[in-house]
């Protein structure tokens, strides 16, 4: 009596997911929140939250669930959502705004598996590594002899896009293998030690390699363009960690298959799961499907963070993580 | 004619190659050296040495040629090997040491090409990069879904075998993605801050990962057998960036095949250029074509210390890289 006493003095946090998504460690937010999860019930998704939401304060996203404003717009009490993704471009941001909903995401939690596999694939797009295990796996070395050697990463000009903790952790990683940094985001970071571009063309042309970190807006959307790839030059490598549609990914086609960029790296691609199919036959792209987000070992992370948010906003204290909009 | 008579005054060196191996850069040494190379004359390597060779002091041993003792017979007046590459087993060490023959290398020239290989294989095999890429080739992504999380790079015991300047320049990238190290060497560095273990049993016992860095000699030949692999457990991955018989390979397909450890990546191997085809068909393990030594940039580094070992030799001074011989 008195355990179920306390349960119904937790706050009630809203689980909003696709049913493909599941909340990982649910148990241990069940022990803080009551977790009210429309996916449990058979009822349909908008007449559940009709019923039983009217008076809900905090959304839990998992994964890239869509948030439309139709959703938002049966959700009357809503002041947050705690998403556990990175980016929150699933979500509609204006609406929020409008609303006066804040949103907190997991780039913290998930900042250093992202930056893990941003070297992984430079190296690899570098080094040839993929190719050279496709070379070795089909017989081919004992027939051709000496598969073509790849180029140093030391030295080479490295242009972040977006300096969050994923791009400042970029940089970190890469101070290590000697290379240089420079990073283009919204503004200047006075605690950021490297060399400030206000446009992401600037950048390119004064980096061998770009690699993107950042959000996907309305103003970054297919900020990688031809112009930005010229600049960049026909040794320029592209690793892209952040969204499909920062790229142009049409261009991009082009420019690697007619040689007028490098090589590419790529964990996001614009209609995934479809990736565009010249890019089978290229050896020098690395193509990884959007797994750049987490490892099992980073679960742990980024339930703790959405715990420390709920948490935050029940006792009125600072988010952990507040997604700075700006419309 | 003036030419001629300062040509005539620099020192002799002979060039030992494969026909296969191209010296880089040639016209860079032949500034400052005679180089005599019997690839370039039609007479059997055995008479040219014979006729021309009787007074050379000094050797450049180009890729991994090897040098026997039949042919160290031929050189009664060699004093120096200067060897193009990192390890030097294709050389006879025992007769050079009996003949009071010096032998510098070049690992210091290739460390950082070869340490970024070690840690993109690493990452490569932990985060699945290879084989997401045939994942995601092969057109299974929209058909198969998610392909399966790698694991986490940070908080992982990485143990290094051999700390020389590979094995440093492999621990300084490693500790900026928050990796613990800890070294096996034949002895202690007073000068390194990361634990040692005087075994590599102990070593493997302590660590999720070893990455092998060492020279293969008698001592290091098959030091990664059952027992090492054992105590590395079945999680445990193997990163081998130095020579193939450092690992008892038919006992490493064993483990892999039986899931007796988790993964490895190999730039070398026992019987190159072939390698078990058991590994082809295995998704925890990424095959490079021992191609970690070496990418265009640094061809001018190993230049700089091949002419700066030659250089110190010809006029009394110590040498830059001189290999200490244990026997």
């Amino acid at each position: 009596m008195a355990a179920k006493q306390n349960q119904e003095n937790l706050p009630v946090v809203l689980v909003y997911r696709r049913p493909q998504f599941n909340l990982p460690h649910r148990n241990r937010l069940s022990r803080h929140f009551i977790l009210l999860d429309p996916a449990d019930s058979q009822e349909p998704t908008s007449s559940f939250l009709s019923t039983y939401a009217q008076s809900v304060r905090a959304l839990l996203c998992v994964g890239y669930s869509t948030i439309t404003s139709e959703t938002l717009s049966l959700l009357p009490s809503l002041e947050l959502i705690v998403a556990c993704s990175a980016g929150v471009d699933h979500i509609d941001l204006q609406e929020c705004h409008r609303r006066g909903i804040a949103i907190t995401n997991a780039s913290v939690a998930f900042a250093e598996d992202v930056a893990d596999l941003a070297v992984g694939l430079l190296i690899d797009v570098l080094r040839k590594i993929s190719g050279a295990d496709r070379f070795v796996r089909g017989g081919l070395w004992p027939v051709m002899g000496d598969y073509p050697l790849g180029s140093k990463l030391g030295g080479k000009r490295v242009g972040i896009v977006g300096f969050g903790s994923i791009g400042s952790e970029v940089a970190k990683r890469l101070v290590a293998f000697g290379c240089s940094i420079a990073y283009n985001s919204r503004r200047r970071k006075p605690s950021v030690p490297f060399p400030y571009h206000a446009n992401v063309r600037g950048l390119a042309a004064d980096s061998d390699i770009l690699i993107l970190c950042c959000a996907l807006t309305e103003e970054t959307h297919h900020m990688i363009n031809e112009g930005v790839m010229t600049s960049l030059g026909k040794e320029g490598v592209i690793i892209n960690v952040g969204r499909g549609s920062l790229i142009d990914e049409k261009e991009l086609v082009q420019f690697l298959v007619q040689g007028k960029i490098g090589g590419a790296g790529l964990d996001v691609f614009e209609n995934e799961p479809d990736v565009p199919k010249e890019l089978f036959s290229l050896d020098n792209v690395v193509l990884s499907p959007h797994r750049a987000v987490f490892t099992p070992e980073s679960l742990e992370a980024l339930i703790d963070l959405t715990s420390a948010n709920l948490k935050a906003f029940f006792s009125n204290k600072p988010l952990k993580s507040l997604v700075e909009i700006e419309l």
